[in-house]
């Protein structure tokens, strides 16, 4: 990086470049713990104040991610820009490229996880296997797809889905009317025979070295990930290769920098379908703080930086991560910090994550991780003790 | 803790108390860091916005640990008030406590981590092993030592040094002729036989719960420490044992809360001796990031805030840090980066953390981590790595 381009504030100082990160969620909070060892502070730009970033980081700017000119004001400042979540401006991207920004993963990396139905069709163009797929711009186009895959079937938001959202089962054409009649772009897939989910998660550098984690199992409940088993259980050695290849793959062809994340399906009968891509630090590898020798938040920086990956080895046989979802019912602060108390007494080996939120009914407000021999074990005690944060009860 | 002593601006968001440090060096850069996953964030009061905790926080306040006034103004926001160095005097630590702020360690406590001679004779009190040791007003009274226990001796001040600062080998009265003439306080001690230094670090919580992680062996050059061995090679287990009792019954007999670092000699003869106690997270278990399940800045902030200890066991068989000492010339910033970039590149699994200062001659700038199954293999990476930054280059 030359020199010309550190931060004034910060060149004297330290010596190191300044990465940037739009977005200020939790993601960015556990990127920006992860920096400090670097002898990093993560600059962010948050949508507020309290965002779980902006809580604990000193190099803040609160604006609109949005805006061109929030993002080339906060961008001023860095050496490297990179990002907490897929929802900014493609265009935007591209125009602080054009400034002389380093911006990783690009814009035209990023279009498509932007973009799900641009990625099917960049995806079935490198011959990579995807649940059968079509847009659908109009009823006669979902009959069409209904006819040739069968109902139920799976109607998703080309744009801005996550957890679940933006994604509908339909049993019909009726079904789908409102959804047609809203106007969103909308693609239909096949609704995938499934024997379970899993992910294989890398980090690709802007020179091309590339290094993976284990292929990991997440188990969904209404859509969203509750748990992530490292590595995936029972998977055989030939297709936890072939999913480490096919993520490995899919990030050089698509000039990935920084993490990428290939959530896809296990078939029945063995096939692997990729499902969704994240190209950020992503929920299903939680597990690699505790559970590998680099985190993934440690990766997407010296990956972002263009540093050299760090070695991806496990810390233990087992690992499971298990998500905090906030209960049914709002909780008290102070009955928060009781169950954080009794949480550490009952499990000391388990690490605790908290995002810095308040406990809102259905909201992610952090994660534990347990590691282990044994699967049975790591995976009782990682979710008792998310339980136990949750509803106060390790059931 | 009662939720009407919550911090207002924080009650509502985590519902988590709030932690403060005094001091914003590199143990409260690592204690931010670890609290974090806490779902805290440590506010910090820093000399300088400078300062390497502050350069990574978001709740920093700028004052002066000497003044009351300052320490008052920055406590008034925090649930918990601890310490990242000794030198804050201990009238004021007592009045905050008198203000109600929970302060630890306590300024009972902290006195004797704050005045060798007061430390040396409670230690004396409580029957446990120390180097021959006499408080030396004038040469007269180090005439009688000398004549005890022979020439050279040790002269330390009782108040004020760390890092082999405010530590003199003397070998005669007249050596000491201008430190008498001073008017330090100063303790005379006798020059231990010394096979090798050890650290005994446990954490200690204000209900009286302790843990401790395994004995360690302490390399030191110049009177600092450059190198930790962890666990200590070849340790007899009995004498571990020993080790890890005598600090924990030294943190239950001083009431110490947070983590307590026992320095120790070994003597040829087998013997334990204390050397010093810190009583915060100490350079010694720096290695405890990566290399035990609770890294003792996690350990820190629990213990302070009275949660229940984490689990220490070993994530590797041995762990070894180097610490990063900045060599005899000033280095240009851009080849700060460019050194990180090739020592990442070369051991691929040594843990590298910077503290976010330049790297001028002699400071003590970050350190590194190797795991492994071999001592003399972690040893190597660590200690190449740590020269590789510190000249690079790594002999």
């Amino acid at each position: 990086m030359d020199p010309a381009n550190y931060a004034a504030d910060v060149d004297g100082r330290t010596g190191l470049p300044v990465v940037g990160m739009v977005g200020a969620g939790q993601l960015a909070r556990m990127t920006h713990q992860a920096a400090i060892s670097l002898g990093q502070s993560l600059r962010i730009l948050a949508d507020s104040p309290d965002d779980g970033a902006a809580l604990v980081a000193s190099d803040v700017v609160v604006g609109d991610y949005r805006s061109l000119e929030d993002l080339r004001r906060f961008a001023a400042a860095c050496d490297v820009v990179t990002w907490d979540h897929e929802h900014v401006p493609n265009e935007h991207i591209s125009a602080l490229a054009a400034d002389g920004v380093a911006v990783h993963p690009s814009a035209r990396a990023l279009q498509y996880a932007q973009d799900k139905a641009l990625m099917r069709a960049r995806l079935t163009e490198l011959g990579i296997a995807c649940p059968r797929w079509s847009p659908v711009p109009d009823r006669a186009a979902l009959r069409d797809f209904g006819a040739q895959v069968g109902w139920p079937l799976v109607l998703k938001a080309s744009r801005g889905g996550y957890d679940g959202k933006g994604v509908w089962v339909v049993g019909s054409e009726d079904d789908a009317e409102a959804l047609l009649a809203s106007g969103t772009p909308l693609l239909a897939e096949e609704l995938v025979p499934l024997a379970r989910e899993l992910a294989a998660v890398v980090a690709r550098a802007p020179e091309g070295q590339g290094a993976c984690w284990p292929v990991v199992e997440t188990v969904q409940r209404d859509g969203i990930c509750v748990e992530v088993l490292a590595p995936a259980p029972d998977l055989p050695d030939d297709r936890a290769e072939e999913a480490e290849q096919l993520a490995l793959r899919i990030a050089a062809a698509l000039d990935v920098t920084g993490v990428l994340a290939v959530e896809l399906f296990e078939t029945p009968d063995g096939r692997l379908l990729v499902n969704e891509l994240a190209m950020r630090p992503h929920n299903s590898a939680h597990w690699t703080i505790e559970g590998s020798r680099t985190s993934q938040f440690e990766q997407h920086v010296r990956a972002v930086l263009d540093y050299p990956l760090g070695a991806t080895s496990l810390t233990a046989p087992v690992v499971v991560m298990a998500n905090l979802l906030a209960g049914p019912e709002d909780v008290r602060p102070a009955d928060i910090d009781e169950r954080v108390h009794h949480c550490l007494a009952r499990w000391p080996d388990v690490k605790i994550h908290l995002y810095g939120k308040g406990f809102r009914p259905g909201r992610k407000v952090g994660h534990v991780t347990a590691l282990g021999t044994s699967l049975e074990d790591a995976r009782s005690r990682a979710g008792a003790a998310a339980s136990y944060l949750r509803y106060g009860d390790p059931e």
